[in-house]
C-alpha cells in the first residue's frame, strides 16, 4: 500500500513535459549559481551548528532554544564567512542556504546585516559610513533598526521618541516619553544587538525639527549589560520567528554624540544651526530595499508550502476511485495558479532589482528626478508588498488545506511556515495603507495624464506604463475579444483587456473621491490588481511569443509561457468582477474566461512535480515527512512522531489525574 | 496618551443604541441562563486548577504542560460536578464556562463525554447501553473515537483495520495490517483513554461484511499501561489543541469480545451468523451531532477573535487624523458583517437543535422516514460546517490583520485561536467534500423537483425548502427590484434573490454533469451560498419584520434585525458573481449592492462594542491586554511581556555566541 506513492511521485517527475534540470538553472539564477547552490546545501547539510539534526527536530524547539540556536548559527555562518572569504560569492550563497533553512536565521541576520546596514549607507554621510562600515562588516557591532513604537506601528508621524539636542555638551539626549513610544518588535534587540539605529523626533533649540535617524549604543560590547538609561526586553513569545529576539526599548536620558546623527541629508553644526532634508522622503527610502527584499522571502516561504503540498497531492490518494488527490479540480485548479504566481513574481524580481541599481547607481541624481524614481519604486514595492502578503497567506490556507489534517502536525512545516509569515502582513508597514498609497499614485498620475497630458520621464518602464496609453483604453467600452482563445494566443490581447480594466477601475475609484474613507477598499483592490497586472505584463515581455527566441531551452521557455499565460487568466478572472461592473466585460465573457481559467490549470495538471522541483528544495530543507522528494511518505512520518519527547511510554500524571477515575469498580465491571 | 482608550472604550460602549444587557442575555439563551453563566465565571475565575493564575500564562505552556493541565481541568471539573451534583444544569455550566476558557479542555472532555458516548448509545443495543453508560457518566472508563487512519482520513470507504470473528473462542481480533491503516489524530488516545470506540471492516467466516464499531480497551485502568497488543504514541506537536492528546493507534492480534461489538443496527450471534446494518449511512449519523457541536466551539473561538479585535479596533488611534482605527472603512465593513454572522449562526443553532430532536425523539420512526430527515440534516450539518469552517477562517484573518502586528504577539490570544481554530477547517470531514456532498443532495432535490414534481416531506422545515418554489424562482429571468432600498426595507425580497441566484447555480451545475470533478468548485461554491441563504432565511423568519412583535425588547429586535439585513446583503454581495454570471443582475444592480452592503455596515459602526460586548467574553477568558474590556491596553501589555520567563536580562548565551564577534576591537573603535 505504502509503494504505490514512491511509484505515483516517479511517475509524475517523468511526465514533466520540459527539462526540470533546466528550469532549476533558471530559478537558480543561472549554471553558475547553481552548482553553488548545491555545494552550500551539502555543506550545511551534516552541520549540526547550522542545521538541526535527528533525532531533534528543529520543529519542536522550545523559544529558548530557538533564540539560542539561530545565533549560533549567525556565529557559524560568520566562521564559514572567513574560511571561504577568498570566495566572497560562495560565502554569500552558504548564508543565502541557511537563510532558506531558517526563516528566523535569515530575518535575524537581516536586521543587521541589511536593515542597520542601509541606515547608516543611505542616510549617513561618507564619514560616517567610514566609521562604521567595518565594524558592520565583521559584526563587531550587532545592529538593529528601532522605528516601530508601541502605540505607532509603523506610523512615523506619529513617533514618539525624542532626541534633544544640548548645546553645552554637544550630545543628543533620547528619550521615551510615554509608554505608547516604546519601540516594539525590534529584530535583534530583544538579546543580540549592541547598537540600534533609532528614528526621533529631533529637538533642537526646543523646537522640533522633524524625524531623524540616530545611533544609539544598547549593550557593552564585552560584558552584553545594558548601557545607562537603556531599558530593554525581550518581546517573548510570537506567532513565529522564534528564532528572532524581538524586543521593546526605552530611553531614560540617553546621551549620544552629536556625530550619532545620520547626516547625509540633514546636517546640524557645532552652534545648533541645522539643515533640514530637502524630502522627508528620503527617510523611509530604506523601506524599498526591504520590501524588494520580501520577494526572497516570498519565493522561499510559499515556495516550500507549494513544494509540501504539491507533493503530498500526488502521493496521497483517496476517494471513490482512489485516485491522487491532485487530480481533484479543488486541488490543481487553485494549487497551479499559485505556482505561477511563484514564477512571476521570480521572474519580476529581476525587473525591480535593475530599477534599484538606477536608484543607488553612482554619480550625483538630480534631487527631483531621484524622487520621481523613488516614488515609482515606493509605488511599485507598496503594492507588491501589499499582493504578496495577502495572496501569499491565501496560497498558505491553500495549501494548509490540500494536505488536510496532516497540515496539523507541526512535523509537517506547514504550520512553522504560516507561523513565520504572518509578519509579511502586518509588518513593515500595514498592507492596506501601503496599497492605499499605491492607489493614491496611480489615481494622481492618471488624473495627470487626463487633464495635462503628463506623466514623468523615468529612465525605466514605470509599472503604471499603461497610464500613457489612458485615453484610448478608456475610449474601449467593452472588450472587443469574443473567442478567450484569442487572447491565450496573443497575450498581448490578454494584456489590454487587463489594462483596460484596471484604468476603469482607478477612473471609477478617482470619480467616487479621491482618498476618502469610503473608497478606502476600492483603492485597496485597484492597487492589488495593479500589482498583478505588473507582473502579468513583465513576464509578458520576457516570455510572451509564442515561440522560445534564440538561445533559450525552448521546453523551458514554453512553460515560462504557460505559467504566464495562466497568471494572465487568474488575473482577469480574480478581477472579473470589475470588469463587470465597469460593463466592460459581458456575463458571457466572465464565464468563458472562468471556463479557460480552469482549462489552462488542469492541462498544467501533471506538471506540478517539475515547476515544484524546479525551486530546488531538499528534503532537509522542507522538514516536512509527508513531502519527502522520493514520494516515501507514511513511515518517515511515523518515524518523526516516535522521536517527539514524551510521546510514548506510560503517561506522567496518570496516577494524579487519570487513576483515581478509572481504578474505581462500578456495577458493569468494564 | 494612554488615557484616551479608556475614554474612547467608554463611549462606544454609551453609543450602542440598543440594551446591551439584553442582547447578552439573549444570547445567552435567556436570563436563567446568563445568571448561571455569571455565577460560573465567577467560580472559575480564581480556581488555580482551572484558570492559570498570573504571573503564570497559559499562552506561554509547553505542551508537556498543557496536556497536563488539560487533564487537571477536566479531574477538578469532575470534582465540581460532584459538589453541585444537585443542580446537574448548573455543573454543566461550569464545565461550558471552563470549554470557553480552553478550547483544549473543551474537545479533550468532548471525545469523551460526546463522541465515544454518542457512539455507544447511537449503535449500540440496550443492553450495551447499560453496560456502559454508567461508567461513561461517571468516568470509570475514559472514551475516545478511533475513527481516521493515516493513510485515509476519515474516508470511511478505505478504512483498513480488520476485526475478524473468531468463531472458537466467541471474540474479534482486531489488527492494523499495513502502517496506512495506523488510527490517527485519535483525541485523547494518546495518553488518556482506557477505551477507545474504533471503526473497523468485520470480517466474517472470512468475508468482509462492512464496517462495525468496537469498543476496545487501550490502557490497565489502574496502572495505565498498554493493553496486550495494543501499540500507541502521542502525535506530539501540532499547530494547535496542545491540551489534546491526540495520538495513534496500532492494533496487532487484540482480542476483545463479541459483545463489544455495538449491534443497534448490525447483529452477530454466537453461530457467526450476521445481520447487517439496513443502511451504511448510520453508521456516520454520529457525525451530525458533532457537526453542530462545531456551532458552538465557532462562537466560541470566532466570536473572541472578533472581541478582540473590536475592542482594540476602537481603543486604538492611528493615522493623519489620529483616528480610532475602527473608522477606516477596511476595518468596520469587515468585521460588522462577520459580526452579524456569529448573530445568523447563533440564531440557526437553536433551529437545528430543534430539527435534531426529531431525528432522536422516543418512539420509533418509519426507517425510510428516518433516513429522509437525517439526510436533510447531514445536508444541513455538512454545508453549515463547510461554511463556517472557511468563513471562520477568514474572519480570523481579518481580526488578525485588524490589531496589525499586535496579533503577532502570542500573549494577544488571536495566534492561539487560529492554531485551535485550524482543525475545523480540515478535521471531522474534508470540506471540500461535506460541500459537494451537500450539492449533490441540492441537485438531486431540484432534478426530482423539475422532473417528477416530487421533494421529500418532512417534519421540520428543510434548508432547501426554496427549491418547492423552483418553476416560479427559475422562470424569473432577472431581479425585477430597481432600488435596493427596497428589498432592505422588505427582506422577503432579499431572500427571493439569494433563492433565484441559488437555483440558477444549482441548475448550472447540474447543467454541466452531476458529480463531475470539472464543476467541483461550482459544487462547492452552491454549497456554501446555499448554507449562507439557510442562516438569512432562518434569521427572517425570526427578526425580519420592520417592527418588533409584542413581548421582545425593542432595541434588541432591531439590532437583530439590522444584524439580519446586513447578513442578506453579504450573501448577495459575496455572491453577486453568480448572479451577473447567469444574467440575474444587471452591472448597475450589482454595483448598487455593494453600495448598500458598504452603507450598511458603517450605519454599524457605533455598534460594534455593543454587539460584541454581548457575546459575554470576561477579560480572563479573552487572555489579550490589547483587548481589555476597560480599553486600558498599553501597560497591561508591557506587563505580560515582563512576566514572560527570560525577557530580561543578561542573554544567556552572550558570552558563547555575541561577546566573540563583540569584544573585538576595530579600527574605528566604535
Amino acid at each position: 500500500m505504502s509503494l504505490q506513492a514512491p511509484k505515483d511521485m516517479a511517475a509524475e517527475r517523468a511526465a514533466a513535459d520540459f527539462s526540470i534540470d533546466r528550469l532549476s538553472r533558471l530559478w537558480a539564477g543561472g549554471d553558475k549559481q547553481y552548482e553553488m547552490q548545491q555545494k552550500a546545501y551539502e555543506i550545511i547539510k551534516n552541520d549540526p551548528e547550522l542545521v538541526v539534526q535527528p533525532p531533534r527536530n528543529i520543529l519542536e524547539f522550545t523559544r529558548d532554544e530557538w533564540r539560542e540556536f539561530t545565533m549560533g548559527q549567525i556565529y557559524r555562518v560568520l566562521q564559514l564567512f572567513k574560511e571561504y572569504g577568498n570566495d566572497r560569492e560562495f560565502a554569500y550563497e552558504i548564508g543565502k542556504a541557511v537563510n532558506v533553512y531558517s526563516e528566523s536565521f535569515s530575518m535575524r541576520f537581516f536586521v543587521h546585516e541589511s536593515l542597520f546596514r542601509n541606515v547608516v549607507n543611505m542616510l549617513g554621510n561618507k564619514e560616517q559610513q567610514q566609521k562604521w562600515n567595518d565594524d558592520i562588516d565583521n559584526v563587531r557591532v550587532y545592529g538593529c533598526f528601532a522605528m516601530t513604537e508601541l502605540g505607532h506601528s509603523s506610523a512615523l508621524r506619529d513617533i514618539e521618541t525624542t532626541a534633544t539636542f544640548d548645546l553645552a555638551t554637544d550630545e543628543f539626549v533620547l528619550e521615551s516619553p510615554t509608554i505608547t513610544a516604546t519601540k516594539w518588535w525590534i529584530g535583534g534587540s530583544g538579546q543580540t544587538s549592541t547598537h540600534a539605529v533609532v528614528i526621533s523626533q529631533t529637538v533642537i533649540n526646543g523646537q522640533h525639527k522633524g524625524h531623524n535617524w540616530f545611533i544609539v549604543q544598547l549593550r557593552d560590547k564585552v560584558t552584553g549589560e545594558l548601557m545607562p538609561g537603556i531599558r530593554v526586553g525581550d518581546i517573548g513569545k510570537k506567532v513565529g520567528h522564534d528564532g528572532v529576539d524581538n524586543g521593546w526599548i526605552q530611553f531614560r536620558g540617553v546621551r549620544i554624540p552629536r556625530s550619532h546623527m545620520l547626516q547625509k541629508w540633514s546636517q546640524l553644526e557645532r552652534d545648533g544651526s541645522y539643515t533640514p532634508v530637502p524630502n522627508p522622503a528620503v527617510m523611509y527610502a530604506t523601506l524599498i530595499p526591504e520590501r524588494l527584499s520580501l520577494i526572497t522571502v516570498t519565493t522561499q516561504l510559499i515556495g516550500q508550502a507549494l513544494t509540501i503540498a504539491t507533493r503530498y497531492g500526488v502521493a496521497r490518494r483517496q476517494g471513490p476511485k482512489n485516485q491522487q488527490i491532485m487530480d481533484y479540480q479543488s486541488h490543481y485548479a487553485q494549487l497551479i495558479p499559485a505556482i505561477s504566481f511563484m514564477y512571476m513574481v521570480k521572474s519580476a524580481a529581476s525587473t525591480l532589482d535593475k530599477q534599484f541599481e538606477v536608484l543607488t547607481a553612482g554619480g550625483e541624481m538630480d534631487p527631483v528626478d531621484y524622487l520621481n524614481h523613488m516614488g515609482d519604486m515606493h509605488a511599485a514595492s507598496a503594492c507588491l508588498k501589499g499582493l504578496t502578503g495577502w495572496y501569499g497567506s491565501e496560497i498558505l490556507e491553500i495549501c494548509r488545506r490540500a494536505c488536510g489534517g496532516h497540515a496539523y502536525s507541526a512535523y509537517n512545516s506547514i504550520g512553522q511556515i504560516i507561523g513565520d509569515w504572518g509578519v509579511m502582513t502586518t509588518g513593515g508597514g500595514d498592507n492596506v495603507v501601503l496599497l492605499q498609497q499605491a492607489a493614491r499614485i496611480l489615481i494622481y498620475h492618471l488624473d495627470q495624464k487626463l487633464e495635462h497630458d503628463q506623466y514623468p520621464e523615468l529612465k525605466f518602464k514605470s509599472s503604471s506604463h499603461y497610464i500613457l496609453r489612458a485615453k484610448e483604453y478608456l475610449a474601449t467600452p467593452s472588450w472587443p475579444v469574443r473567442e478567450i482563445t484569442d487572447a491565450i494566443r496573443n497575450l498581448r490581447l490578454l494584456e489590454d483587456a487587463l489594462n483596460a480594466i484596471l484604468l476603469n477601475s482607478i477612473r471609477e475609484a478617482m470619480a467616487k473621491g479621491k482618498g476618502l474613507n469610503d473608497v478606502l477598499m476600492d483603492c485597496v483592490r485597484v492597487a492589488e490588481m495593479h500589482c498583478a497586472v505588473f507582473l502579468f505584463s513583465d513576464a509578458v515581455s520576457k516570455y510572451g511569443a509564442p515561440l522560445a527566441p534564440e538561445g533559450i531551452d525552448k521546453s523551458v521557455y514554453s512553460i515560462m509561457h504557460r505559467m504566464t499565460a495562466l497568471w494572465g487568466l487568474h488575473t482577469l478572472h480574480r478581477y472579473s468582477d470589475q470588469g463587470y461592473k465597469e460593463g466592460f466585460l459581458t456575463p458571457q465573457q466572465v464565464k468563458s474566461v472562468e471556463e479557460h481559467y480552469l482549462e489552462a490549470s488542469k492541462a498544467l495538471r501533471k506538471q506540478v512535480i517539475g515547476l515544484t522541483d524546479a525551486f530546488g528544495f531538499p528534503d532537509f530543507v522542507l522538514k516536512a515527512p509527508i513531502a519527502k522528494y522520493d514520494g516515501n511518505i507514511y513511515e518517515p512520518y511515523l518515524e518523526t512522531l516516535l522521536q517527539a519527547p514524551n510521546s510514548v511510554g506510560k503517561t506522567p500524571y496518570h496516577d494524579k489525574y487519570i487513576k483515581p477515575l478509572t481504578e474505581r469498580v462500578g456495577p458493569s465491571n468494564n
